[in-house]
C-alpha cells in the first residue's frame, strides 16, 4: 500500500523474522483474540451480525482482523475466526448460545454417530476463510504478517465429544480408555481435516500458522503422549512443506513442555504459568518462544504492568527468539488502552 | 468397636503413619470424594435430602463418610461436607443449583459488599460439622482415622468474588491487581475463618486436615507467591498446635511445587499431571506426597490400570511415604466396581 505522501510502507516483517529464530529489536507483538470483545470497533460490528456471520462473511472476518493493526500497531494480524469452523464442515452441529460457549449437538460418543462425520474439501467446504485471507493479504500488503489457524485435534474432540465446554474432561477421557480405537479413528479424521484446512490457509496466503491446543493440558504426560502428541506432530510435519512458520500452542501444559517441543513446531507458545526462564532452562536456548504475559495482568496500574512486560522480555532473551504476546486471549472486560498500553511498553522495553 | 465374636478390631492407622513419614505396607489408600454420587449408597441418602441438607444434618453426612469405608476398604474416612460451607456462615448467600453447580449471591466485589462478611464462630455457627466429627469417631473407633477439611483461601475468595464457578477467572484476578488491599482485607478474613474452623474440627475429633487449593493454580508464581501461599503458610502454621497431619493440595499446581511446599504442611497432594518422579526429583526425597491416579483412569480396563497405579506406587517409593489418592475427586460416572478394585490393586501391589 501507499502513504498518503506516495510513499510505499515498509513491510514489517520483524514477526516472521523472530519466527525463523532472528532476535529482534524491538520484539514483535501481537495477542491472542486480539480482534475482540474488549475492542468498541469490534462491538460495533458484532451488535450487527452474530458470532457465525462474522466468522463466515470474508468482508466482516477481514475487517475486525485489521482494526488490532490499526488501533494497537501489533506486528502480525491473526485471521478473525473460530477454531470450531471445521467441526460445522465435518457434520457436526455447531451453535453458539450468549453466556453458555458453543454447544456441538448431538456430542460424539458412538461409532455410529462417529461415521456420521466426514472429510472436507477446504476450497468447497469452508470457502469463506480463504477468501477472507485473500481480501486480508491485499489490504494489510506492505503492513504486517498474516497468521492463520486451527484447533489441535484433542481440543477439537474434546468438544465433539463433549458437546460443549467441560471442566472434567470426563466423556473424551473415557472414550480414550474405554474405546481407544474409536478415539483414535476420530482423531484421525480430525487431523487429516486439519491438515487439508492449514494446507488452503497457507495456500490462500496465510503466512504464518498457529496450531491450538487449548485442552491438551488436562492430560497427564503419558496420556498426552499416546492421545494427542502424535496428531499434533502429524499435521506440523505435514505443513513443513508449505514453507511458513508454525506455532503450536498448549495451553497449561508446562508439564509437557519436552513433549510440546518434540512436536517440531518451529515456535513454542506458552501461557502465563511457565515462565520463559523454565522452559530455556529446560529445553535449552534454542527454541524460539511466544508469550506470555497473564491476560489478566492488563488490569495492572501501569508501573507493575511495566514490571511484568520488562521481566517477560528479559526471559525472552535467554531464548533463541521472542513474540511478545499473552498466555491466553484478551478478556472481554479489559480497557483497550491498557492493551495498547502493553503492546507499546513491549515495543519500547525491547527497542 | 468390637466385631460380631467380641475382639477389638485393630486400629488401622497406616494413613496417620504415612503422614508422619513412615514407609507403610501396604500404602495407605483414600479418594477425594469417596463419598459421592458415584456409590448407590450415597445416591440412596441423596435422593431423600438436598446436598446442603445433607452437609448439615451430622447423622446424614456421618452416614455417607461412613459408606466407603464399608464398601471400598479404604484406609482413612474424610468427613462428608463442602468447602463453601463456611462462607455460607461468614454471610455470604449459598446455594447448589442442579446442573449449574454452586451460586455464590451477590458476589462479593467492592468493599462495601466485603464488609457484610464477618468472622465466624465454628461451635456456634457450623455446630452440626463438629457433631458430625464427634459422631464420626465414635463410629469409626477401632477401624480408620478421620480427615477433616477446609477449603484454601484463594479458592475460597475466587466462589465469593466470581459467584460460582469460572472458567478465566477474570474477577479474582482483576481484584487482586486493581484493589489489592481490598483483595487482601478478603484473604485475611477467610483465612482468619478457615484457622477458626479446622482448629474447631481437630478439637471435635479429626485426626488429620487437608486444606484444598483447587484454583491458585491459575495463578503464575509471582502472584500464587503474593496472593495465595501466605495464606496457606498462615493456616498451616496455625494448624500445627495441633499435633496432627496437615495435607496441602494445589490443584493444576506443578508449576508451583517448590513454592507449595514451603507452605510447610506435612504431607503434599499432587494430581495427575505432576509425576511423582518430578516432585521428588526437583524437591528430593524427603517429602510425604499424596496421589495421583487420574480420576479418568479409573475407566481403564484392569491390566492397564494396574499398570498405571503399579507405576505411581513405583514412583511413590522415591519418596519419604506415599499415601495413595487419585489428582482429583471421583468422577460420578465412574462404575463403584472400579473404584473398588483401584483400592485394591493400590494395597495388593504395595503389600
Amino acid at each position: 500500500m501507499t502513504t498518503d505522501n506516495g510513499q510505499l510502507d515498509q513491510f514489517n516483517d520483524s514477526f516472521l523474522r523472530a519466527c525463523a529464530g532472528e532476535r529482534t529489536t524491538p520484539v514483535p507483538v501481537w495477542f491472542m483474540r486480539q480482534a475482540g470483545r474488549y475492542m468498541p470497533e469490534y462491538q460495533a460490528v458484532r451488535g450487527k451480525h452474530d458470532f457465525l456471520t462474522m466468522c463466515k462473511r470474508p468482508e466482516l472476518a477481514a475487517e475486525v482482523t485489521i482494526q488490532p493493526v490499526d488501533i494497537l500497531g501489533v506486528d502480525a494480524a491473526i485471521l478473525f475466526s473460530d477454531i470450531l469452523i471445521p467441526l460445522e464442515a465435518m457434520g457436526a452441529g455447531l451453535s453458539f448460545q450468549e453466556g453458555r460457549g458453543p454447544v456441538l449437538s448431538p456430542p460424539i460418543r458412538s461409532r455410529q454417530q462417529f461415521q456420521e462425520l466426514h472429510g472436507i474439501d477446504p476450497y468447497e467446504d469452508l470457502p469463506f476463510v480463504m477468501e477472507a485471507i485473500r481480501m486480508l493479504r491485499k489490504e494489510l500488503e506492505g503492513r504486517v504478517p498474516l497468521i492463520g489457524f486451527a484447533g489441535a485435534p484433542f481440543t477439537l474432540a474434546s468438544y465433539l465429544i463433549e458437546g460443549g465446554t467441560t471442566k472434567s474432561f470426563v466423556n473424551i477421557k473415557r472414550m480414550a480408555f474405554e474405546d481407544p480405537k474409536l478415539f483414535h479413528d476420530l482423531m484421525s479424521l480430525i487431523t487429516g481435516v486439519t491438515i487439508d484446512y492449514l494446507t488452503a490457509q497457507a495456500e490462500a496466503g496465510a503466512q504464518a500458522l498457529q496450531l491450538f491446543d487449548t485442552w491438551a493440558g488436562v492430560l497427564g504426560r503419558a496420556d498426552y503422549e499416546a492421545f494427542a502428541l502424535p496428531y499434533a506432530k502429524r499435521i506440523v510435519q505435514a505443513l513443513k512443506q508449505q514453507n511458513i512458520p508454525f506455532i503450536y500452542f498448549v495451553f497449561n501444559g508446562g508439564h509437557l513442555i519436552d513433549l510440546v517441543k518434540s512436536a517440531g513446531a518451529d515456535v513454542m507458545a506458552l501461557d502465563w504459568r511457565t515462565d520463559i526462564a523454565h522452559a530455556t532452562g529446560h529445553l535449552g536456548s534454542d527454541i524460539v518462544v511466544q508469550g506470555n504475559l497473564d491476560p489478566a495482568a492488563l488490569f495492572l496500574p501501569e508501573d507493575e504492568l511495566r514490571q511484568r512486560i520488562s521481566r517477560i522480555l528479559q526471559q525472552g532473551r535467554g531464548a533463541k527468539a521472542h513474540i511478545f504476546n499473552l498466555g491466553h486471549g484478551i478478556m472481554p472486560e479489559i480497557p483497550v488502552e491498557k492493551v495498547k498500553m502493553a503492546v507499546d511498553l513491549a515495543h519500547q522495553l525491547s527497542a
